[in-house]
């Protein structure tokens, strides 16, 4: 079959290679109807996670027919049409059990496209597969089910829930990128009364108001905590969302919180950010990290279902999976593309 | 009336001043039966907390009878025995409202001792009377109650509560001072299968066993790290409490626990800490700061009236409140004095 | 001044009475610009609250101006618009510390139109003025805070928070007048995916349709447990929340409810329900009660500022205050009148 | 092997009856090495649970050793001692993944002794097995993890967890028989300021306070609502836990509870109770039912291995297994025999 396989840094290509098979019984294998790149994608392609061998296989999002199943699959069968998790669960071990399947350690939790071959390819082969899968919902396309596999999801239990948006809340998003517009999408189902995204790029700004921002600050050059604290009497905002990964924008959400408020992270860092402990110490705040643990995947097809969410405006550009190269190219320039996700389908 | 009057940095006596007068008709003015000293007081009295200007009256803990009270004040009354708060509470800003009466802005806050005259003293003025003081339940000592003004509230809020404590966890504490004492007996109410005191000093950690702690690890020489790793099959600990206020004990904190485990903060930091997001940002922990609310001392009360807490064992030296200057050298030397808290009565 | 005075079973007037004048140093003298009619009201006049007295002036919900402020009273002044809450709260017992104002023991709790004088009346005396108002904040009308006083906060507290509605569940709300209807603008605030509602009048179901039920069901002549079980493969709903205050209303939300499930009563009722504990003992449910505490009036405020909640189309009918008789007989059949609430206007 | 087999209404006998075999592929097979007898197999033996059919082998508490498991079972393997939990869960269903196994809608949920043949056998076959065994820890003996199979964990959950047991509360334990003694056993890892037993047999209330409960009371003759009010003041407790099973039990519940207070539900009903909803509509309180999930399985293993709960004095009369009509006996008889738990080994 043809997959994207990885071949060290920034050396990728389409290549001709094996297409799985079972190796354990819970697995299944899958025909990938629809799959997307991700920004964590772009980061193994420059070498920044290091645990991704040369000749992996990509992907960790997909949707898809399953092909062929293990003899301890109970919960789907070949032909089935299934959402592929970026989130794989052993479903047994203490954190399965108690549904931070992010954290499994009995096996699963982020392997796909990281630990083991993923979901850039005709064909996959999903661990754990009666709980890792979902079934695809009637009357919603491929599509918007994709965006369920990893970035909706983890925008909504890491930001979101982590952040405990209530109504009413004022919610400042920082980084207005993929995972800060899904973190506007899944905080306006608590009904803030107002959402801010703060970003350095005006055309991500717009994006941010498209998908229901009702205010936007743009930080390049102005002063974001002085705005903030203009709208919010001096106080800070109710929960501050950290969707870059860099020290400067952590920085900046402990710096926006009001007393008593919440500050999510969800971006992936690579360095140490400082901690301003001497004034915080006081301020009653409350800061989270996360991986998406997916628990909240059933909620979201729930809600995209009902059309409570609308996850097709994620889907900017659509390629056929053979041009996945052109589509990582155009994901890539995402601030000349206006990309978002793009989607691939075979 | 006598005072232990701060004049500037390393500059304190026990001077003759006016005594208090009531201002608002919300006030009370209270004799002090027993007061304590706080490590706060010793940070001011180095000059750490500028806001402290010449002249203030130290303390922010005391157990005393009414003598007077404004016109507003409705349920207490002279001849009154009360505990007197270390925060005092408007009772009506948004932050009351809620329960969050350290974040008080409606004038009160942590304000005796800092803003405004404090405990140290023959008699203080009690701001906010009916939301800021707490009838003595019978057949309590007074210098139990005492510990009930700062300690026991600062740690089961901050450390305990914050860190969500619960039965069957596993607990660190860095840091065997008053504030690691107190979070290890507010910790126990909640039935941890295990409590491991971390500190540098071995007096304090002989205390900590006293205290109740089931382990202690002097972490002077050794890798704390290494040691709860091997406690806990390299996970880490469920609640990870900071009880010292240096960056290193926070950051240890932060290496200590467990994925989806919380690190809650209760010391007093001067300068920022490094956060290490690039190998927290995936392990859900939640990290909390706080300054007390005192919305727990009904509850503390309760437990300490039914003895389910026991608060003497804080109270290692006792002194007239005429001699608070020695009380205050004794308090200062714990490393050598063994001092956990000072009592002082009139 | 001119009030409506109850004078026992079924008799009332618009009198000429002495206006209320301070009596405690916390109240406040407000001019009653818009009231309102209640449910409770009704019953009242039925005689079923016995603790209410001839003599007394009805009516506990009002928006109106400061004209006279007791000497205690510190946030307050003549001239400030204010929403006179149905709920007063003296702020400083053990309830009002947590912000179960509902069931002060302080002296407050439900007392206006009740224990004392009540809104319907050009004047009314408000005891605790600092905690049991609130500002009226800019660009909002009268008619819409009006519904902040009781029936708004009565649905979000009582009905959806205590209910735990989440993003994606199906609700249920039994009853769709005035507290139906609230709960239902609420819960939208949650994003379930189905808001069901359910009752006796199709006229009351349209007002539903009309306020954001995405399906309704008649249940004078057909099974609503078949028709929701239909809809939920047999388990019932996430959420069912009862807004009529009978027997049978009640005993259908316990029924209607899937295994853990919550069934938040808001109604309020005269004679004891059945609990079918033989089948509920297994189902993990939780049933809550509760008087409005009003809590969430701060939120409530923001939300209709920030037109998450649009609270205009309660108001149906509109009335000087002078014709409050004619109002009354307008609400009492608003079974033919399509009134949800009346607003009186001086 | 030998199996104690249920027979009809009052009939049952200790037979000879074929082994269990591996049925699908996630069972295992555990030989017997201690069990115990059940309230509810009482009642099963009484008629009152017609879904067992002639022919079941009863008994779901089990602590055995495994003696053959399926090929999807990972694991546990032949040799492991293991717990055998009275709740079985596929672990994949919607219940399951948010740790409400007791609720599994894939084929779990009671089944042991109930719906498939139990452990009151030499062996048994245990269904899933890899989410429905946990391993004996080292050091504790097998009939202190006997107890965690159901009694403990069902009232920890149902009881103490459900009815938000905290620091400092005054709680209620209705019924002192073994689901109301490990309700005790598990309030006190909170440290309430004060446990009430409540029980109309004085020898169970004895066997109460040697449990733990800091407060008796004999409601055979005299009225529990007034002793109740006379110790918090009229208000009520903050937490009732009904642990008996019969209307008047739970209906007394709900008159002990303060405003604002928990009723946990434990016992196992056959009847209608009747809900004072006249009088609780304004009171601001949460009534919960529940079966077991066992999801504090683990937390119960670590409480009993470090100390914090001691399981022992549960067991109060040993039996061979071959006894096990004898124990049967005695165990029915407990208001003679003072039985709390049988244990039969073999």
């Amino acid at each position: 079959m043809k997959a994207l396989v990885y071949h060290g840094p920034n050396d990728k290509s389409w290549d001709e290679v094996p297409g799985p098979t079972l190796i354990d019984d819970t697995d299944a294998v899958v025909r990938v109807d629809a799959t997307t790149i991700c920004g964590t994608d772009l980061h193994i392609l420059k070498g920044d996670v290091p645990e991704v061998t040369p000749g992996r296989i990509l992907g960790h999002e997909a949707v898809g027919t399953v092909e062929e199943v293990g003899t301890a699959v109970k919960n789907i069968q070949p032909g089935d049409r299934v959402l592929v998790s970026c989130i794989s669960a052993c479903g047994t071990c203490r954190f399965c059990r108690v549904g931070r399947f992010g954290q499994c350690l009995g096996g699963g939790g982020w392997i796909l496209g990281h630990l083991i071959d993923g979901t850039q390819a005709e064909l996959v082969r999903v661990p754990f597969a009666d709980t890792s899968t979902y079934p695809v919902p009637k009357g919603v396309s491929d599509e918007e089910i994709l965006m369920l596999a990893d970035i909706l999801p983890t925008a909504y239990e890491v930001g979101v829930l982590n952040g405990h948006v209530q109504p009413g809340d004022i919610v400042a998003v920082v980084g207005a990128g993929p995972i800060g517009l899904s973190a506007i999408t899944g905080a306006k189902l608590f009904s803030p009364s107002s959402i801010i995204a703060i970003d350095l790029a005006d055309a991500r700004l717009d994006a941010a108001k498209r998908f229901g921002a009702d205010l936007t600050f743009n930080n390049s050059s102005e002063d974001a905590l002085a705005y903030i604290h203009g709208l919010t009497n001096g106080l800070g905002v109710d929960v501050a969302i950290e969707a870059v990964g860099v020290p400067a924008s952590f920085e900046l959400c402990t710096a926006l919180v009001r007393p008593g408020g919440h500050v999510a992270n969800i971006g992936v860092h690579g360095k140490p950010a400082t901690l301003h402990l001497e004034s915080l110490w006081t301020r009653d705040v409350t800061i989270t990290t996360g991986l998406v643990d997916t628990y909240s995947t059933p909620t979201l097809l729930k809600l995209v279902s009902s059309r409570q969410v609308d996850a097709s405006p994620f889907a900017t550009h659509h390629f056929a999976l053979d041009d996945i190269m052109t589509a990582y190219d155009v994901y890539a320039r995402a601030a000349d593309t206006g990309a978002i996700k793009v989607v691939l389908t075979q």
